[in-house]
């Protein structure tokens, strides 16, 4: 299969026109090749579908959520006329595989003119991508909700776009899975990577082990029914679902129920933090073991249609093996050097359990290893370089090193990520035809059902374009304005990262009036990476409330910003720049008068109490901006002693406060350093 | 049932403790009496409930259902200790009937101390008002979310507290019901009055006349199984759901299907407007209108388990009858005076047909008539002296005059309607006994899925109060501050009241960045009453979208009542309040600057072009009045002309701009006036 694709790909790269020549089109992902037409196409109440040929009965619902999604988005309570052409005419040359296969095409073309618009594909798949990029035409102009006369040619750069969920750490319920599967498919994603088991939670019912969910998951789990109904859910969307039994480390969860699979001694709980969290695992020197696997494995099998089966395997610590003087013994016994070769071991006998039921094995990259098949897939998440090596060595691979939501960074370092890039641009073409894609993910220490939404959107569109889009779509500033677009059709879909924050600080606040508090939660974002696991504070309590304002606020503050934008044109402009100055010091006032409006709510409630002199530093820089575009104005050298208290207070500023940055300290340092600079 | 309700409502009127004299707490609607205590009851992850006898299953549902909410409040993951304590002790002394009837006892007590609680009542939905009681006092607080000690002890005033919805004019989905009937829980009303049929359609399945909705509905209706599970959600929630199917006329939808019922001659369409769309009646004449009617009633009867069947009887103009000369040979042979009695005698026939099927009828105040046996039920809409004369009749009665949701009042003016209050107040206590309660009413010409909730909410919960609390809780300023709050909750509830508006008014501008078009929405209100039908625009398109800014903005504006508040406070200073003329400034400021922001976007999209206009009126109110404070600061007398010029400007900008009124035009114009008369 991956010798075809690289051919379909190469075929196809010649045709490609590139974004970056094209006037802009709220497109994310961007399409292989854009050409703009002369016109629109007015929606209105008439607006029809007609599937022409070739159709299954799938596409006529995919129909349905399309005609309802535009309704949502433009507000129009849809009336097509009887016996008028329709508006849209979609044609599918063949219907679509049962189950998704990896590779099946998804290409599409789209042609709107003022007169109406037509799709075709050559699956009803393409045509599932190419209504979505319908719903992204349409916006809101001077003559009504109209789509561009546009000419788009449309596939996917690679064929595995994931995104990963963890429901373990945190459960995730049916319902916000839905809506995230509807976001994914409105970028194009095609891969649900459902993270299942953890040390926190086993999710999936079991009926051959039902002590699995019946002692492992606190009473929070998926019934088979509850799966079967997402898998087709996410099917009718164009996505296929993955499930993942992390083993053998990460398995705590298996222990309670069934602590003969552990290597170590029980009783166990579920993993609440604390030191050695990490150190259960399975022990792979029985046969008890691989039985229990051989069914369990039967029955998820069955259970999961997707031709692949992750195993996990990242993160055994091997305290637990080091520990055991009879698995000591059957290293030593089999000629292995260590307890890597011990886990290999495991993984070629998993992969044969796996193989056995039909499926490729997918593991995280730990799982590398020359005693494994060729067949398996190792998911890089320690870097580039394994993706490559394993490329090297004729293993197929997915990245996700870079793409890891939950490290809280901004949409610009995601999107830099290029599964191609680094180690795996010296690879030949055949090497490189290996890396089938990538997988964002969202691990769950820290999120819930209420705020999981906003830490994978709208962020996770721009890890989706980098894996759909051309190479060279590359542009940042074009990046940002198009994933704020389709960030409004995804509440329109009924995601909630935007409006959850709204709530969740009401909550916070207690008051209906939350003006001076958005204005300090616009700017700040959590602290990034692993900064919030702070070994003094003690373990992740999993099940403590999420409900802090880290907890509330965006991963990325747009403010700050568009704040950071607007320092940069004015200093540019070498102060002269007025409008821009009148901007910042707006944006500056209301900072500095901003804590005394909101210092006597924060004394009010425990939740906003530890944010108080956050709030504090934000008047400060405020205060400190306002006073060094004074000095600027004026042509004034401030006098040292203002500089060096001015930069004290933003280094306060820049420091982590309630697990927070303050994301204007930084260009507000420049203004303070230009003052005093400019006229030295 | 009448003569008790009198007794038991004398017996605990002295023991009332009536809310003025109590330390607010955002309780809405205000207990009976509510005793303060000593401290608060923290609510942790501990928190737990338990029923502890005569409970019947339903009440396991609603605890867990309280949990839930409580949970969404306070974002606490609740984990019970098992063994320990259970916070929260329920106990019922008796389960409930299985049909909820009118004057099943409601009451309950609820008492909280610093360690625990207890909620008691006679029947479980004493208990599932108890528990609203409980959610409403739970508030964040500087040491923890908790509730404050407190006995309450609490019933209603009136026996029937309901909402009226239409879902003929446009279609309200079951999803979107279900969540206003949550809301009507949370604040005690009990009475889902459900207008099901009118001239722009026929909204419920019949089996027996399946062209009802087949040729009435425009496939728009619920069908028999949708209807049973939405009546029990809410018996589940206290709420009684009683049908209207409005006859004789507003019956356009029914002569699709069955021309042969209509007084005139058919082809019928749906109603979409236009002159003479209210003629079509049914014909009284026929004995086949009448076997119809059996037939239909018996089936609607054994759908809806209610005790009352509401048969509309509302505006029947006559024009139909009186051009059908067989009609009018039947009123003469018949030896009838007019149409009204007519009417009557429709309504005689039909309340028989009512009474076969073990169903009390309810119409419209139009139904009073001497003929009629005193078991109807009056509803007042056109005015509150009906309601008396009917009572002073010895028929029981509803109102609803006053409480029309659909005429954008602001809570306040709702909340001083009183069933009690002008001719009622001169009634014997027997003729006020038979004052039942009332409903609010939210007619559907102006409202979609998108926008109802704002349309009922939080103004429902005034009116609420009003049906709920003791006569003399009317002190404005604390209904506003309790209602506030209450909208919170119904937003955790799922209520979308306050968060559609944003959701529109991004639809409208395209952009994520809708600052200036929310300071621009915040101040504007609906115009009043039936303003919006206009005459000259044509007739309202029931299909129309319906997504401009006047669809988009709350029915009242808590900014312009705080601004005038402000003012009020400023004059009453005598001009010397500097923090608040601060205040006043500061939003001043924003208006005056805000059209050069918005302007740009209003060009932009066709939805927001008509708003001009209102934009730059905002904008020249606020420079009037930023001008008029400088004047009164300086002590200096403004020229006649300037105060011409302001006068003029804000006399434009007082017009209808839109199909909305700006609501600080009025304050602003006293702030110009005082500045020119104050050195005079």
């Amino acid at each position: 299969m991956r010798t075809l694709l690289v051919a379909v790909a190469t075929f196809l790269l010649p045709t490609f026109i590139t974004a970056q020549s094209q006037p802009q089109l709220n497109l994310m992902p961007m399409p292989a090749s854009v050409q703009p037409g002369a016109g629109q196409l007015l929606i209105t109440q008439s607006f029809s579908v007609a599937v022409t040929r070739g159709h299954d009965a799938s596409l006529d619902e995919e129909v349905q959520r399309f005609q309802a999604q535009l309704a949502r988005q433009t507000g129009i309570p849809f009336r097509p006329k009887a016996g008028a052409a329709a508006t849209l005419q979609i044609h599918a040359d063949h219907g679509r595989q049962a189950v998704q296969k990896l590779g099946e095409d998804e290409s599409y073309e789209l042609t709107i003119t003022d007169s109406g618009a037509n799709l075709t594909a050559p699956t009803s798949l393409g045509i599932i991508h190419g209504l979505q990029t319908f719903l992204q035409l349409v916006e809101i102009t001077p003559t009504g909700f109209a789509a561009p006369a546009v000419i788009i040619k449309d596939q996917p750069r690679f064929l595995w776009r994931g995104t990963m969920i963890d429901v373990s750490r945190h459960f995730i319920p049916i319902d916000v899975l839905k809506r995230n599967l509807d976001g994914m498919a409105a970028v194009k994603l095609n891969v649900l990577h459902w993270h299942l088991s953890d040390d926190q939670g086993f999710r999936v019912e079991s009926k051959v082990f039902p002590k699995l969910t019946g002692m492992g998951s606190d009473g929070m789990f998926y019934t088979q029914n509850e799966i079967r109904d997402l898998i087709a859910y996410a099917h009718d969307r164009g996505i296929r679902v993955m499930p993942e039994f992390d083993i053998p480390g990460h398995s705590r969860s298996w222990f309670l129920g069934y602590p003969e699979l552990s290597s170590g001694s029980g009783p166990y709980t579920l993993e609440r933090g604390g030191p050695g969290y990490v150190d259960p695992v399975m022990d792979p020197t029985r046969e008890s073991t691989y039985k229990f696997l051989e069914k369990f494995i039967a029955e998820m099998a069955k259970l999961f249609p997707d031709a692949y089966f992750h195993i996990g395997g990242d993160e055994v610590n091997g305290k637990q093996w080091d520990a055991n003087p009879k698995i000591q013994a059957f290293i030593q016994a089999h000629g292995m050097k260590n307890n890597q070769d011990l886990q290999a071991y495991f993984n070629q006998r998993l992969q044969k359990i796996v193989a056995k039921n039909h499926k490729i094995m997918v593991g995280w990259d730990e799982i590398l290893h020359p005693d494994l098949p060729k067949t398996i897939i190792v998911q890089s998440w320690r870097g580039q370089a394994s993706l490559a090596a394993a490329a090297k060595q004729g293993y197929s691979g997915l990245l996700s090193f870079g793409y890891y939501l939950d490290l809280m960074w901004p949409a610009a370092r995601h999107y830099a990520v290029d599964p191609m890039a680094d180690a795996a641009a010296n690879l030949t073409p055949e090497e490189q035809s290996r890396i089938l894609g990538g997988e964002s993910c969202q691990w769950a220490e820290w999120v819930t059902p209420e705020n999981i939404d906003s830490h994978i959107w709208p962020r996770n569109a721009a890890i989706a374009e980098r894996l759909w889009s051309p190479q060279n779509v590359t542009d940042v500033p074009s990046m940002y304005a198009r994933m704020n677009a389709v960030s409004l059709n995804l509440e329109f879909l009924g995601l909630t990262h935007r409006s959850a924050r709204l709530r969740m600080l009401h909550r916070m606040a207690g008051t209906a009036d939350i003006t001076a508090l958005r204005n300090l939660a616009d700017v700040v974002e959590p602290v990034k990476d692993y900064e919030r696991w702070d070994d003094a504070k003690g373990p992740i309590d999993f099940h403590a409330p999420l409900t802090r304002m880290i907890d509330a606020v965006y991963p990325e503050s747009d403010v700050a910003r568009h704040f950071n934008d607007l320092v940069q044109t004015f200093i540019q402009s070498g102060y002269k720049d007025q409008p821009t100055e009148m901007q910042i010091r707006s944006q500056l006032t209301t900072w500095r008068d901003n804590d005394a409006r909101l210092h006597p709510l924060l004394t009010q409630t425990f939740l906003l109490q530890e944010d108080l002199p956050l709030s504090q530093s934000l008047s400060a820089v405020g205060q400190a901006g306002l006073q060094a575009l004074d000095y600027l104005d004026k042509g004034q050298t401030p006098p040292d002693s203002w500089k060096t208290q001015q930069i004290a207070v933003i280094a306060q500023a820049k420091t982590r406060q309630a697990d927070m940055l303050l994301m204007v300290a930084a260009p507000v340092q420049q203004l303070v350093e230009m003052s005093a600079a400019s006229h030295n």
